[in-house]
Parts: C-alpha cells; sequence; structure tokens
C-alpha cells in the first residue's frame, strides 16, 4: 500500500492526515497554527504535525510516496508558492519546496476548497463521479470542480454576478453569487426582514438564540413563520439561479452543497432540487444534488489524493 | 503527413475540409444542406461533399485517418447521435456510426461552437493557448471553451443568468447572458433607445440602413450620436459582467469573441479590456481578450482537429 501526507493550513489550526490510497485517512494530528509568528516558524509546526500523524497512522516513513498541502489565499499552484494568505500574513512562501526538501518526497500545493472537493469525490458525497461541482456555503460562496478525479483549479464561481448592480461583494463587484448565497448573505437578509418585521416569530427566535445566525430562518419556519418561508424561498431563488449557471456551462454530474447553510439537509435540498430542476437548459442532465459529507476530512483527503500523480 | 476530415453540418449549407496535422485546410467544398429532405438522404450529400473535399485536396484517401462532424442543435458527443436538430428536423440521428461505416475510419461528433472553439485554438486568435473560452455574439451566445487542446464538451454559458429577473430567454430563464449580449439582445436594446429618442442620429441611422442591425448602434455612434454610445457603454458593461463571471470561473488564457458583434474589432475590445480588468477577481490573471480569426474555417479545423485522438 502507498500513503500520502495530506494537510490543511487553517487559520485555527494545522491539521494533517495519512491516507492510504483508497481515500481513507489512517491516522491524523492537529495543533493551533499561532497564525501571529513569522511563516517560517508555522511552516516548523506544519512539521511537526505531520510527523505527529504519521506517528499515529503507524506507517513506515518510506511507504509515503508524496503530500498534498491545501491552503487559503492566493495560491501559485504551479510553482507550490503561496503569494498570500492575509488570515496567517503569509506572502510569497514557496512551501511546497521546502516541505519537499524536509521529507523528501513531491509537495503539490492547492487551493483549500479545490483540496476538500477532490476529497468529497475520492471518498464523500460525490464519491465516483466524473465531475463534480461543491459548493459551500460559509462565510463565503467557496466553489471546486473536478474532472476525473482531477482539480480544475482555482475557480472563484462564488464572484459569478447574478444580478447585476445588485449587493455590494467584498470583491468589489455588485451581485456576486457569494453576497445572496453566503451564510453572510443569508444573515444579511435575515437581519433585513426582522427590521421588517421587529415582533414577528423571525425575531423572536433571533432573540431567543442570542445571535442571528444562517440557521435562525430556519428555526423560525419550523415554528410556522410566514416571513421566514418566504426569505428561504427567496434565498434558494438565487441558490438555484447560481447553481443552473453552473450546471448549464459546466454539466457536473453531482453538485454537493457544504458548509454551514448545508446542515439543513433535505429542508434545503429538496425544494432546491425542484427549483434547478425547473430552469436547467434543454438536453442538459440534471445532477444528483447532495450535500457534502466529509466535513473537515474532504480538505485533508482531497490535499493527500491531489499528490497521488506527482 | 496525416489528414483529417472536417464536417460542418450548417442550416444552410454542408462544409467539407480536409485538414493537415498542422490545422490547415489543403481542401475543401460545400453544397446547400436541403434541410427540408430526410436526414439520411442529407446524409448522402455530406458524404458527397466529403469526397469532393478530398478530390479537391489530392490527398490519397489512405492517408485520412479519422473525421470529426461539427453540428448545432442537441448532441450526444460519446455516443455520435445528434438528439435534436430543429432547423435541420434531425431526430436520434446516429449519425458518427453511419459516417464511419461509409469512409472506414473511425468519426467523431461535436457541438459545431464546440469545433469552432477548438479550431480557433488549433489554428487562429487563440493559437497555443492552454485554455481558452470562445464566445460568439450572433442570434444567440455561443460558447466554447477548450483546455489543452481538448473541447470541454457542450457548455451552455449563454444561459447564464447575469440579471435575475430579466428579461426574458428563449431558454425559459430570466435575464440571461444571451438576452443582453446576443447581437439580437443588442438589436433589441437599439429598437428601445430608438422609440425613446425617434429624431436622433440613432433613429436616422437605422432608418438610412433600412434595417436595424447589431452595427446600427455602432455606425451612430461613428456619427457621434450620445445615445448610441450611451448604448454601447450599457452593452459593453453587460458583456464585461458575463465575461468576468467566467474569467473568474475558468481562468482563460485568451478570451476570443467572434459572431457579428465582433467585427466591431477594436471599438469593441478595447473599452471592453478596460472593463473587465476593472472587475477580474483579484489574483486572476488578465487573459487575453481578441476576436475569432477563421471565421467558417474555425468549425471545419475544429472538428477534423476533434478527430485527431480517435
Amino acid at each position: 500500500m502507498e500513503y500520502y501526507i495530506g494537510v490543511d493550513i487553517g487559520g485555527t489550526n494545522l491539521k494533517a492526515g495519512i491516507v492510504n490510497s483508497y481515500g481513507e485517512i489512517i491516522g491524523e494530528a492537529d495543533i493551533p497554527t499561532g497564525a501571529e509568528r513569522p511563516q517560517e516558524i508555522v511552516l516548523q509546526d506544519i512539521f511537526k504535525v505531520v510527523r505527529e500523524a504519521i506517528k499515529n497512522s503507524g506507517v513506515n516513513q518510506n511507504d509515503i510516496k508524496a503530500a498534498g498541502l491545501g491552503s487559503p489565499g492566493m495560491i501559485d499552484s504551479k510553482n507550490g508558492i503561496v503569494i498570500r494568505n492575509y488570515n496567517l500574513g503569509w506572502k510569497d512562501f514557496e512551501i511546497a519546496k521546502l516541505m519537499s526538501k524536509e521529507f523528501n518526497i513531491p509537495v503539490t500545493l492547492e487551493n483549500d476548497a479545490d483540496a476538500a472537493a477532490l476529497g468529497e469525490v475520492i471518498s464523500g458525497s460525490a464519491k465516483g463521479a466524473d465531475s463534480a461541482m461543491i459548493i459551500t456555503l460559509g462565510t463565503g460562496v467557496g466553489s471546486g470542480f473536478v474532472i476525473n478525479e482531477k482539480i480544475f483549479r482555482g475557480c472563484e464561481w462564488g464572484h459569478m454576478v447574478i444580478v447585476k448592480d445588485g449587493k455590494k461583494c467584498t470583491c468589489g463587484r455588485n451581485g456576486c453569487f457569494e453576497s445572496y448565497c453566503s451564510a453572510t448573505g443569508l444573515i444579511n437578509m435575515t437581519k433585513e426582514k426582522i427590521s421588517e418585521f421587529p415582533n414577528g416569530i423571525l425575531a423572536e427566535t433571533a432573540k431567543s438564540e442570542g445571535k442571528i445566525t444562517g440557521r435562525t430562518v430556519f428555526d423560525a419556519a419550523d415554528k410556522g413563520d410566514e416571513n421566514a418561508k418566504i426569505l428561504i424561498d427567496e434565498y434558494l431563488n438565487y441558490l438555484a439561479c447560481g447553481l443552473v449557471n453552473l450546471i448549464n456551462g459546466l454539466q457536473p454530474e453531482v453538485v454537493s452543497i457544504g458548509g454551514g447553510i448545508a446542515k439543513q439537509g433535505e429542508k434545503l435540498l429538496s425544494p432546491l432540487r425542484e427549483k434547478v430542476k425547473a430552469e436547467v437548459f434543454g438536453g442538459i442532465k440534471m445532477p444528483k444534488i447532495v450535500t457534502c459529507t466529509l466535513g473537515y476530512k474532504a480538505g485533508l483527503i482531497g490535499a493527500a489524493m491531489a499528490a497521488r500523480n506527482l
């Protein structure tokens, strides 16, 4: 059996996993990132957490063929360089080369969303799919596209305008998919609805939960609130709009939805499928629409599996 | 030298070209389609026009390795079947198999826009590009995406919504890229502007030209008409919006614009590049934006070159 190292360079934690060629994690470890420290020092902790994962896996280091790193921020995958990672304060960091030297194996660097997408295709919600689009509805809208178990690198579908001259996006454009469909977008819409109906069930739910999250509107709808139901329907219209754009363009076999909002499961997916089906271009096959299943493990598995062909 | 047959199955004409492995047409022929006839009869004329092209090329038929067919409509490329071609009245036509039998060579069937995109990458405006997006601004908005000289099959980016709940599109959605950026879309906007300003230079230009085309507004702008200039600016905003979406998502090295509107050349491209540059996501490289150069030959070359790896 051959083994691969997968690393997820998060703003809070550094995680490492040892993954076999079936895409199963057989040992892992994590450590706080300590993002305030210089990049060279954080890298030493990446080495440390990798060694710990190797130890936990019981694998002989000689059987480890390659490693994959998943990092957020601006990445030059071809050259293994993190160009900018604002959360970690990294700049022009030739991390793949340094890691390769340390463990004497080939190392690939991938965007963390791309790595997670590959993980879902290898071992998770899109297992076995010829092509899959993974959309993460979190602080932003992340996107990863995988064809024939290979990452289509660096797509930023969250910054696809679906409402020209619409809501301001952090990227400088207006009306991006992300401005409407991220958890942040939904929270903003929930706030607007609450100001409109300050005495409704939605407002009460937000109050009793202590803060407005991406869940609030779903919880209020469960209590029968009509305004919440209308808002969810509006949200789903935006989400379906963006997804149909991607389905018309890329024809993925599977669309996997991840991030906080995906925790709503069938409450989200069931009406979403109906809306998508009604709009997909004639002749294009309706993809399976599911939720991601691997959580943080997707990033470890995907990063490791991206290193298979090095 | 190895040679390939490329066929373009148009609603008006059937065209065939014999293409060498450098992507050069060395003999061609065409014949009216006679679309009102049964598909089996039209196919006999495809065989005829191919034989004529072979004769014109002077190539020995034994040196022809494979053939590619470019067809509009709904295509099952994998199985070589035209599922539906409304212009020609074709239905479930196993054309690749029949053509393969006739000439005793492997045959591939591609969407005509995809074939033309590959042609532009092999021999035209996007020659040598690792990845290229070809957008055709004609009756509709056609799209073709080519990576590493391979067609990414069947993308329908013309039916990407950029204005949610916007103008009605022929596909059933509202606010598609095509509804705004096709020649048809521009003509509709020109008509609206003329009803708004029935005595302006734009209205006069339309009158003197006998009908409103995609050119009319550009001609009026040349005469100094402010309303025409405003309309062109609006049109370019929509076009830039759609293109930036695709650039953020697919990161093509080259974007080639074809179709009637592309005849405006730098008058179109120069302001378009400025608008695109202002909106592309941080860290994504600005692609070259050019016009297609091969005309109808793109479809012949691309169809033939799609057959190279059979």
